[in-house]
């Protein structure tokens, strides 16, 4: 694994876990070296350096969070993921499992989508409170359709063993745990309420907790905390 | 390539274009024999055995469209062309292109779903016409920062070669065409207004529609015309 001695080059948004969490989670889950560039300072770092590379790239992506690994530059956090999997041992070797793993990465992307649009359903141009009313409205039908719907689905999509693709952990359950954190976040009543139809996904966000690299990221400076600036937002007007 | 014998089972929606319609593209454009399960009657065929299958499967997708293949069986549109595109000559072989292919993708995927959400800002549960102030809204805010700022990305993206990952076409250059399409039929005065700014855009969905499986299928009574179940919407009063 000639790959393993890369240095990753995370370019996100240095004041919210986003989407960046969980490609940031992936690289400390597996120890893997890697500069978290938008947070840093000095030539090349900070959010201009970020900015600069999303003009200036020849395959420029649309968004952030994208990441540098050697001469490859990867966008969209599903292909990211699907990009570090094998590289960082956070996927199993078979291709029917791979393409297993992103299609449960990629339909966890779609919720978060949905996620964001309970606070910005009008448009990501606006504040949140310029679109209060239609965000009320958009959230109850999230509460009450979707997220049954979706972590539902995901319930039964990791299966019943120790992790979502077997016995090993993989990029999936580390999106798992933070798909609970942040509804934990977000909307703590729905999921009060709701766990007890999840247990699988309870259990890997446990055991993804207690793992000794994810414990030392959440328990350190490095773990941004979650906020109003994000995707998972408290917002207690909206869980009615 | 002994998977070029392989028939393709696609389930998705009978009626509308959709998601489902950039598979259509790629199988078509390849002449790959396939079976577009939901239009059709009889045993395991229909809407009903697709539902079916979103039930009974051991790796049940979340949503329509899937494809069956051999032992495969692949959900989420991207996914699904990532596999496809080796198996049917329409991606290149390095993996860089392959990446960079299946980043245009996932980009194109979530500008679909902005698109849809034009219509249905607030709950898929809902008529449009439940949801029509706030269609407005959101729409008058997609049509004057979004499309821009995507379709602006997507001609960038595309490059300035004859096809968007170089002399041949690829899977993104049918899903380019189809966006283009899309985009004419929801929102006609605002892409008439907006072509001069993506001629590579326009160029390439010119070249795809003359290819001769594409063009024979464009004619043929597979293709479903757009219309108000599908993504592309054409409500006028949306256009303002």
């Amino acid at each position: 694994m000639a790959a393993a001695r890369t240095r990753y080059a995370l370019y996100y948004w240095p004041t919210i876990q986003g989407r960046g969490e969980f490609v940031r989670l992936a690289l400390e889950e597996a120890g893997a070296p890697y500069d978290d560039i938008a947070r840093q300072h000095g030539a090349g770092k900070g959010v201009p350096a970020m900015l600069a590379l999303m003009k200036t790239a020849r395959r420029a992506p649309f968004a952030p969070p994208f990441l540098r690994a050697g001469r490859s530059l990867v966008a969209q956090t599903a292909s990211i993921l699907q990009f570090l999997g094998p590289r960082l041992g956070l996927v199993p070797a078979g291709e029917a499992e791979r393409l297993w793993a992103h299609q449960i990465q990629l339909t966890i992307a779609d919720f978060l989508i949905e996620v964001h649009d309970t606070h910005h359903p009008i448009a990501v141009s606006l504040y949140y409170e310029d679109q209060r009313a239609e965000a009320l409205r958009r959230t109850g039908h999230f509460l009450k359709e979707r997220v049954p719907k979706h972590l539902g689905w995901l319930e039964q999509a990791v299966g019943t063993g120790r992790y979502a693709l077997g016995a090993r952990v993989s990029y999936v359950d580390l999106s798992v745990f933070q798909v609970v954190e942040g509804m934990r976040y977000a909307f703590p009543r729905t999921m009060k309420r709701m766990e007890r139809k999840l247990p699988r996904l309870v259990a890997i966000h446990d055991r993804v907790a207690e793992r000794p690299n994810v414990a030392a990221y959440l328990a350190s400076p490095r773990r941004i905390a979650f906020n109003e600036m994000g995707i998972f937002r408290r917002y207690p007007e909206l869980e009615t």
